[in-house]
């Protein structure tokens, strides 16, 4: 493919990768050179990690919109409350991003990670595209960033990966992990008790490797089974490498 | 995290992304300007797509070494000639890599997508690593390359993803479409008119989105319900968007 050059009146959903700013693409940081808006999600009063990850690829001086989520972090994905707060936190930034796009301005929207694998861009994506123009830049994943610092290759020959949320019941997530070759479980958090009931329930746990952090400062790996309690952050997942075909 | 120096005496494994050079991120473009040797896997008198991939990006009078696949691709993987052929192929492709590596030479090896998510790297690195040291330079994967020019966000919320080889039994790929939220179909080739049938008995047929060489030249995108023909090449994949919670 041709370079192709950075378009205004455009939005562009770029992937900062998983945490270090080397891994970011060269379209990725050809975009955030050339965008007139620099916009991301944060907690109110943070800077946000997507907008963190990019400090040492951005100037100073820029037209920088940060986008707060509504306090909805205690509350359950269910909860009306959250449900609602969450909505109108959506419509309010696209309202803004929409007049953006429509004076013609080259927006890029950062998205941890990957923009179209889990993560908030997709829903300002569906609610600008269309009518506004769009470009996903896409990033790498926090699970590739993470199994090439865990020093895992995931995937040989015809396995089969599954990529499953630590949230899933134990019984579900356990059946998952015993019928799959390779597997990525997400979003650990709290749940990192029951992965490991899960995991053992599979007689996978002692394949198991725990990544904290992942090509991010204050980055831990180990083995799953060393890992001492069950406290994980946000930015923790388990990685089950698959065993396919090796010559 | 710090940028880290590219070192002597230090095996690379640089994803060079589904085929938009622009699509490498700035480490691998960083260890590709200051390798010493750069390493590819190519059918013999081809120059491999990888090594393609990179043609923007590498200057003239580097030092290149074409690694060249024994002729085993009209044979099954399982085949005893096939296994023996390409066994001795790795062993011999990283007795080479040890060389210039125990010379103290920094060897960049290019791998299609990621390095560790299928292909045939981890053939040479599992024989390298150690005693040799190794730096893993994540890159995009063909399916998110894929994605993004589909515009089909993959997983939402607590979506499942399923990342399935088209080489399965028909019947087991149908019940594994039935049974997650999000699927990827990797390996397409002369499997297509399976696929379309254990999309069909999955009751998915029309959630389904055919990419043929996405990001690179020749790209082609549709439902694939509207694909005349079950011809596809070797890079093809067929998506089946997540439905998870939107807000």
């Amino acid at each position: 493919m041709t370079p192709r050059p950075v378009l205004k009146g455009t939005l562009y959903g770029v992937g900062v990768g998983p945490g270090d700013p080397e891994l970011l693409t060269l379209r990725a940081n050809k975009v955030l050179a050339e965008a007139d808006i620099i916009a991301y999600f944060a907690k109110e009063g943070r800077r946000g990690t997507s907008r963190t990850i990019v400090d040492s690829l951005i100037g100073e001086g820029r037209n920088e919109l940060p986008m707060y989520y509504p306090f909805t972090t205690e509350r359950h994905v269910t909860d009306p409350v959250y449900v609602k707060e969450t909505y109108e936190f959506y419509e309010a930034s696209c309202a803004t991003l929409d007049t953006h796009l429509r004076n013609g301005k080259c927006v890029a929207v950062l998205a941890e990670g990957d923009p179209f694998f889990f993560g908030s861009f997709m829903h300002l994506w569906r609610r600008l595209v269309p009518p506004h123009a769009c470009e996903i830049v896409p990033g790498i994943t926090g699970m590739a960033g993470c199994w090439s610092r865990a020093n895992a290759p995931m995937t040989f020959g015809d396995d089969i990966m599954t990529v499953l949320p630590a949230t899933l019941p134990a019984d579900k997530l356990a059946a998952r992990l015993a019928d799959t070759d390779a597997a990525v479980i997400m979003k650990i958090g709290r749940h990192l008790g029951k992965v490991r009931t899960a995991l053992t329930s599979a007689g996978r746990i002692d394949q198991a490797i725990y990544v904290e952090r992942g090509t991010m400062s204050g980055e831990h790996i180990m083995p799953l089974a060393d890992k001492a309690g069950d406290d994980a952050p946000y930015f923790s997942l388990v990685l089950l490498p698959g065993n396919g075909r090796r010559i």
